[in-house]
């Protein structure tokens, strides 16, 4: 576990009392914790700009009556199988699926491989989602 | 296969060219695959506003060594199991889980559970994607 | 000038100084100033979707050539005159208008709005940014 | 007036009679415009990753008694004076001040500004919208 460092933050008082209630409501324990979240989620988004690795999920959702579809899909992955950790697949319904590609690269890289995958005819609609690789959070 | 229609469009010789030479890139076959894209996506986003059922993908980065974390988690998952499709687990490295949680449901109680297990200590980072159920797309 | 209050939060070594690095990048003076905004980034985003009072931004590149369109977004205006606080223009080139306009008003009423302007033609791209009254904050 | 292209799309019907309910709803006044502005929608996105020259506005709360805080703001727009075109000021209630800055540059500078003018003290929350020049479009 990584040392803890005691800081001290000055808040306006209504300012304080907003960020209580919405942390409550959100379901946090304590204020460090909510606090440290959004530093986090502040170094991501800067992560994210300046190519570093980045860990992504890639959310689609297709028909599966598409011909060749998932042949291409799965082939697509495998080229790029150094980028690629797991893959997830939910039937939606007798005709929709969904799947969730976890991806690990540069972001580039990983955006290339998703613009790829979400450009194939079948694919109705995805969304990339680039988070850090955990390491300097 | 849904009846395809086939509708005539004006657009700027120059705009097209740019459009063509963008989907050429990203791997699109033809012009009419990356408008239906796009034509998708601007549905997608007007069901996310109006509270409609989603499906979504959080995904959430956390330290596995924090005590109880997994549980909570998996807790968490069970107790919305009717919101829950599925989860995937990916080993990051010695210190960090990559976990990705499909659910269905309306947006706002999607919106709920998600900030409910991003708000867990032990949690670094996380981001909630809400896409459709592709029924109306 | 409100009261402030000083509070203790407890933050990861190594979190810290990640924090510090990118708050000294991008020119903040102290922690709590920081913190404080990265607080009123979260009370927004909650704001704005609770169809709570917002006050919004709406920028738009348009043509100018393109008859009967400055009229139109003028008319646009007045005609919700009660939601719109400002318009700032400016000629980008020969062709190209760049035009903002600052609303104020309930999330769903603001976001009627800035759809009708961006329906227009000769609208060639817009976007809506919606933050808050300040009262809150 | 640029040369238009009349071009075939293929849509499938369910698709197609959602589009033009939604682009009715938002006030579009044909399939093309509402087309034309989603290319266009795609197309500024990419530009803004590639550092390109974009127009941008940045939207800021900021409370106009804390002292200092208008100067700054107006040395920091001066001293980079050939990256901003105007800037226009709202006054929200007796303490808080809306500004909008209006820029154009490199996407990278132009975020650089941006982030100095929300670190300052007293801007309690601002969002950076960047779009493009137009000229492209």
């Amino acid at each position: 576990m990584a040392e803890l460092i005691r800081t001290g933050v000055s808040i306006e008082a209504d300012l304080l009392e907003k960020f209580d209630k919405l942390i409550a409501k959100r379901g946090y324990g304590n204020r460090s914790e909510a606090l440290r979240d959004l530093i986090r989620e502040m170094l991501v988004s800067e992560e994210v700009n300046d190519n570093k690795q980045v860990v992504a999920t890639l959310s689609m959702i297709y028909d599966h009556h598409r011909p060749d579809l998932s042949t291409k899909l799965t082939e697509a992955q495998h080229h790029h199988h150094n980028n690629v950790l797991a893959a997830t697949h939910v039937h939606l319904d007798a005709k929709n699926c969904f799947e969730v590609v976890i991806m690990k690269g540069p972001s580039g890289e990983v955006k290339h491989m998703a613009d790829h995958m979400l450009s194939l005819k079948g694919v109705k609609h995805g969304k990339l989602v680039m988070t850090s690789t955990g390491k300097d959070l």
